[in-house]
């Protein structure tokens, strides 16, 4: 099935870039397994908690944990030769993006959840696994910030959703949704297009005892 | 019922606090978006989740988060207007806050749980949205240094906790805690009343250590 | 019941460890009492919330909540004297590493989860109260840096396992297990044994835009 083979290439993808913040931070070995795995599993367990779809994936097929392991272990060991792949790796992320929205998508669908709480479902599983990476780094989420990455996840559930109103094939829907989104996105990264960004400033004690908590 | 419209206002005042919480940190309108949702709906996920009270609110009535997705826009607006709506803002947050801890703890008794686990489920609907947005943000959580708050909630749960075994009705108990919590929270604000605070330093190298990590 | 004493002991010398963090970074009394709950309790709710374990220990146990609050208190009472029980706290909270592994560990294996999720389980409950604590107190995890910690929560999974399998009773495997690890942990903090670190530095534009999200 080819949701499969994409979810397995973006969960190893996530996992190495993962690996690659812990390794920013120096973190240890542990630590580096762990946002390895949190980056890969991160955003479909918390799509699964939240929809209360138990058991979870890797609970169900532990065999993915043993690859996010075996992938931030090669990381380590590859790791100087790493920034040579950047474009490669630029593209196995984007196909996990919209991979990951498919399929959080469909599963929401599965459990027989309207449009709304669908789309939540898709985007969540496309970026929470970033977004707990970057908590744990203790960084400000970069999903907040870099070109169109978030709403590249939302805009392909939209499109998912309307081959399927069409009447198209569930297979022919990942297909298309999958072209569709990775395009959007390779598009995105070529350009640097970003989201408009809202940047408010208020100047009185509510804001200096905001920084000063900061 | 008086619940449901207490809800929809905290909702929506929580949502704009937290789109404003975005916009200090110049991210884009997705963050700003998503960081709106987890103030206004995260406390009663974390709530759910914790207490396995499936399905969460948001995926019963996806309408709550449409409403702060759309409060989150809104708030892009008219943000250069909102420094002059602060004290309305601080008023519907002390409203917010004593009408989701009410929920949370009416949710908690219903289950079959008792005065401690009610008491706690409160609580976490009151705070716990705060704690999440301070928390993609970056900063320390505001709730553990600014006025009384939390612990308002808290006295809001005892005082629901009374009013129910002396007898009162539902209704009543519920206009009788908001009374008293809401009454407590603007005197708390208006006094600048704060909770006692706890200050450790360890001089030695355990501590030097620390440092380093922060 | 061993296992029990341990658990009590071991959330109690948490919700000390957590409380004195707290203290560092001056929180408030509802500050200190919340993370000393999330550092002693945290471990196993995210445990269970993965594992779909409901309900949790402690909205079974409302007493274990109260308890770690009575420690909280306890510990900003006492808080100028702890310097000098450094030691002691290392002890217990090594104790409680290893029966929390434990106790996460058995958890899995009784709901019929195969070696990789019970050891996933018992390092997580092991470790993520700490990790939680530092996210709230908005630092990179120390147990990322620190000496060997998670590791041993890990190899003492291991033992456990392996005990199991020669045909040990439970009461046996417990207490080899609590000897191993825990006489591992002693080892590692006396000579200071750290895992080694995997650091990574790039110097590019990615690496740039990260450092700006810092």
């Amino acid at each position: 099935m080819l949701l499969l083979v994409i979810y397995i290439i973006a969960i190893t993808a996530e996992a190495m870039t993962g690996a690659l913040s812990a390794g920013r931070r120096s973190m240890d070995w542990f630590g580096v397994t762990l946002i390895a795995c949190v980056t890969a599993l991160g955003g479909g367990s918390v799509r699964d908690v939240l929809l209360g779809h138990y058991p979870l994936t890797w609970v169900k097929h532990p065999e993915y944990l043993v690859l996010t392991c075996a992938a931030a272990f090669v990381t380590i060991l590859i790791a100087k030769w790493m920034r040579h792949l950047r474009s490669i790796f630029l593209v196995l992320d984007a196909l996990g993006l919209i991979g990951f929205t498919i399929i959080g998508c469909q599963i929401a669908l599965e459990m027989g959840h309207g449009f709304v709480v669908s789309a939540v479902a898709g985007v969540l599983t496309g970026v929470s696994g970033g977004i707990l990476r970057d908590i744990l780094c203790n960084d400000v989420p970069l999903v907040f910030r870099r070109e169109l990455y978030a709403s590249i996840s939302f805009v392909s559930v939209i499109c998912y959703w309307v081959c399927i109103e069409i009447g198209l094939s569930l297979e022919l829907t990942v297909i298309a949704t999958l072209i569709f989104g990775f395009t959007l996105r390779l598009i995105a990264i070529y350009f640097g297009l970003e989201m408009p960004k809202f940047i408010y400033k208020d100047d009185d004690e509510q804001s200096a005892s905001s920084k000063d908590a900061s």
